[in-house]
């Protein structure tokens, strides 16, 4: 029979109405400073992952025995950093009023500030847990006080102190790493430390963003500004117990720039990153 | 509105039922014999077909006032060559008896053969008007019978003489063009002749099947075996007047290997011509 | 003598007094739709601008005999559009304050805006010629005034009628080629036609903007929506003559995205019109 | 004096006669599934040993002392799935008839299927390890029994129960993971338990294959399928020790997709992975 | 049966004896000035060569027909340039003392210098026809006299004036230009004029020397000093037949530099080009 | 203000009368024998290191807060190996009798050598700590003396037995360990062992080179020997406290080819590389 052609991340396909998590996609980074491209993130995420087997060995689960709705990308404006960032926002905040969890796939790491905006409207007590190679915490970048360098700091503006959980930071000014030191709880260059944070996290709800750069750039080239000494794999999959421990209300995966890694392992170790998420958290 | 992720030729949104023109991918290039690449073609094309404009200045037409259908791929067995010729003719022949003009985009050259056979079963008096760098015309190649190089002599084994009319050809053994001379009309290195061959073919169904290695590697460097010496997008925006005088009843475009230009040029150039094809036959 | 590091285009290193071209860099992309990375372009162009000979047999010419001085690089907000047009705006009419001819090296075509308004600032009878692809005549973009798709029509929304001569066109919606016959000299696919244009502007200050993908993708690759039907390298050179019989007060060559060819061939050709360029006015 | 071109692996000189190993290439990659190009790898491999060093310091061996004939490449048919595997077991069999070792360097891992089906042919009680990051144990695939995702499965059709051994294995569909528990011996992720494994097989023989994205992709990025989460070189290095006492009879190497990776780390690897084996083996 | 791995150009697998024309790779880049990578071209071209029929459209001639031995390459000293030439030097003059004619694959265009000498050795009336983007005329380059840049000058200083005929130059300083003027025939830009420099020579021994470069880097852009404005391929193939009128003594084709074009379109090219010289001059 | 162009690495802008280290680059690459392109490096590597920050969260350290000085590239001969190394010689003395500390950037290996002579010259008692894939030790590569292979060997001639150490061999002919054992400090595949070596070396001048292929090719694929099982970054770090306890009087960081990893990945790494070294040891 001649169906449209619908594209969907592999296995995704469960409808709206039965959907506990629903997908989308955010392809802007037009304040990316250095190497741009992570706009093509989540089109090239969704054609790779039809290379994944459904099935994960590490949590002997199947995306087939859950439900996934994948609503598809946005078109943002790339002219126009607050028309961009209040759609995304209209469509975080959409799937929460529906009662389901948004998990985006950027895009550079601003697409986040308005993720966790409109889920902080919704749990005024959320917390961010973020893995990232940067502390992302800068007051303002070129001028600029919306920029995937100053995406943290913006939050921590209206989430306030000790709600901002970092893990594997290992870039960043003098100056950042001060703040943080005086109003977010950082980890620097691994996950160490994140059992006793989901222990006292257990019943808050979480808003979960991944920078993919936290992985060593050995496992992880194709992202714009790599930056050596980070996590490799199997570091993510034993988190996955912890993560699965937790409240997560949203979430999102990010900062892949699939051009830059030609032999596609990058995009290919994010769509396994999206699959194991997928299936901690339902 | 969350919707599901449907993704087509640009502006090919058409309802299967308003459409003139049905649109498939087939997405095989197991045969190909140097380097393999053109099962994603057709996933290339329509991600890249974003970054034209639907506006043709050659034709002043415009694919928002044509009514076209994109069916997506189909899901081909690499593993045997019978089961994934069958697939496609199945759904060549499925269009057709929709009274639909079916417009397949390759995938190595191989894929034109259950095309033209199901479109051969429809139209007893079909002819073949062939843009390729190569006649295509083995007997068999490496023993086997069904190969891409061997592609245009088993449909001569149906066709018989004097119904296949090949352009732009510049590689070949000495004995294919010996077979060419006794059975079809071969015009070598350029689209010289097309003319005539319109003149005489006004009346006739014709499937059109255009290798895009016929183009010069300068111009389309992203296809398995690139052959200097061939025709530039000029030569081929001339031919469109002449194209559109024919009844064509079936199409193809094929031998697009995305990853071996890694600029993307030779994706957009497969773009360009898939949509003035569009427009010259609708 | 141990000296600090400075990086001009080969043979650009005349004195700022002495100079009457200057260089800079408008490193921007950030309203690209498309593939970005014109931001490269500038530190590309200079770097490998000692391949080329410093001498033009094509004019007779050497760059040795004349007087450019490389300001190097504007240092722009990739966060605020308006930040950037400014910073661009400011460097230009600095230079044309001091009577020299401000050349600019973008960056995405949008950078030519603030150019083209610092000149007619200082020229109110200005003109501008425009080698392009496309039409960039759209009103807005994705909701953006101020794009690189726009970018003709904010200069025509000053400049008014009949004072923008398009060449080498081929790509943009209906509308825009609607707006063009209304408003604009426009001529599709080539240069011809340039040799009236020229005889009827002698007199007249003319801003020369050269957007690169204006060539055939085969002979320049390196550009993020590559337009097959371009011109080729010998018939700029044609233009040369006619280019330097006009009064030309400020020029920019932008659209060159270096990481998409990497065999480095785009930005080659990039720095020979750049030679050409400073040899055809100077 | 003017010789002809004979090209080999590094210091693969030897006579067929003297040699005890006999290197053959398999450049057979129709059934992959995903990406292919491993059909380039044998080819590759010989070229890029001169940049070896004949020596080991992790086994303090040398090339130049042993003894290995180095056949070249089958050339085999890409249209017939059927003729290639024969031709593979021809060649294997040609070797095994003269008491030398085969060592296989493919192409996609089906390869191996003709190779252990002519040593199990001599060898009646032949067990098979695998380093692999698939399970490979599909019973079919897009309808096609003969498939690189069903290499192991056909293998054990006729090995029966508890003769294949896997190592590092970290993905497949969950059927496949439940087959291997009832039917081979899986080991997850690493080559833990290799130690008992040998130690159980001290006399028997051995067919070794190995698919080299057993590797991490970090480590080994130019291979079809890149899976996160494998071993790193110098755990490959541990299991020399162990791979030395056992009676290997034939062995293979697969799965190097040369232009995956452009660095051509990949390729390297894989050559001091054909380097270290013969050095073990002999 | 087992055999070793020759490896040759396509179908230039006749004996010594009876060959009438001898291949060699000169793998030496070291003077390259700016991006080098051309001593990898000859092992490339004959890895290439088998995606090409041995039948030429263009000739009606097939290299089945003629008989070539192809002798592999040289191993040349990257550490001295002396040594390096030597061997060039050495080989040729072997090939010339057995009445063969050598036909020597680059590498730089320096490896042309000891060529050159040895076939001026045996034929002191030798002239040079040259293909070329750059004149090559410098005296000395970076202080060094033996240059990539510098190789027609010392030609210049045995074969004095009037001997050297280049085509298709667009690039070099001016004092080359005047150089040229004095004491070479010097054609720009095309070849243009080989019909009467081919009427004039009929009875010369001729070294034909062609630096891929004179190729349009469109056509051709897998070279390190790619010049925009050159001749295209239907261009040289015109040229065939006035190049069969003469008196070719000794070849070359050299500045491919394979890994800078990764479509393999310029390496297709050179074996296109090998292939047409080899049916021209037998 | 309109100024020219000054490049340096992030931050090194000081004066050179206020600098205690003086940067230089040596951009020769000429005696590589495989693939060559780190000619590249110091280019490459200014550039991206503006994608750094200037603090280091390992040292608690910023360039800010330091002096140095970037005196740019050499323009060295690519013909003449004596030149080049002449001059490189003279950059290196000229520094040191200006009392600061050289600090080379690469440049394949050989560049040490004239770099260790100038050191050696000032500071008799020097002792050369080497990080290497490669012994480096034969005593001539291809009839060549000076060559990338044959570096430390030429410096041993000079400094004699047991003033070289070396860490992270993993590669090297069978006579090259054997010479180590007899005339050096050789430590195998990583940075064990340096503990001792600084302890023992407190109050020696030491000259520091690194030869970026100590890396494993997983996290530093861009260079031209990739040779597998080397250290990872945070071995790397965790020596700067070692580092930093010596007296190093002159360093280098060499063999970065920046076009062998087009994700930037690699030249990411060289310049945290630079950073570190630069405030471990000021």
């Amino acid at each position: 029979m001649l169906q449209p052609n619908v594209e969907t991340f592999i296995a995704c396909d469960a409808s709206l109405e039965e959907a506990s998590t629903v997908l989308f996609g955010a392809p802007y980074d037009s304040t990316t400073s250095y190497r741009p491209g992570t706009r093509f993130a989540s089109k090239a995420i969704r054609g790779e992952s039809f290379g994944l087997e459904t099935y994960s060995p590490y949590q002997d689960k199947d995306l087939e025995d859950i439900k996934v709705f994948d609503s598809g990308d946005l078109e943002l404006s790339f002219g126009r950093v607050d028309l961009a960032l209040a759609d995304i926002r209209k469509r975080a905040a959409e799937i929460l009023a529906l009662n389901k969890r948004p998990f985006m796939i950027g895009g550079e790491h601003l697409v986040t500030l308005p993720a966790v905006e409109a889920a902080f409207e919704k749990y005024p007590d959320l917390q961010v847990i973020q893995f990232d190679a940067h502390t992302d915490l800068r007051d303002d970048y070129l001028d600029a006080k919306l920029s995937h360098a100053t995406v943290i700091r913006r939050i921590h503006d209206f989430l306030g102190d000790g709600k901002i959980h970092q893990f594997g930071i290992r870039s960043g000014e003098r100056a950042e790493f001060q703040f943080a030191k005086a109003h977010t709880n950082l980890h620097k260059y691994s996950l160490a430390g994140l059992k006793e944070t989901v222990a006292a996290l257990k019943d808050t709800p979480i808003y979960l963003t991944i920078d993919l750069d936290v992985f060593d750039p050995a496992a992880f080239p194709g992202t714009g500004t790599p930056e050596a000494g980070g996590i490799f794999f199997m570091e993510f999959i034993e988190s996955l117990k912890l993560l699965s421990q937790l409240n997560i209300v949203a979430l999102d995966v990010n900062e892949l720039s699939p051009a830059l890694d030609q032999s596609g392992a990058s995009t290919a170790l994010a769509c396994k990153v999206v699959r194991e998420l997928l299936l901690a958290i339902n």
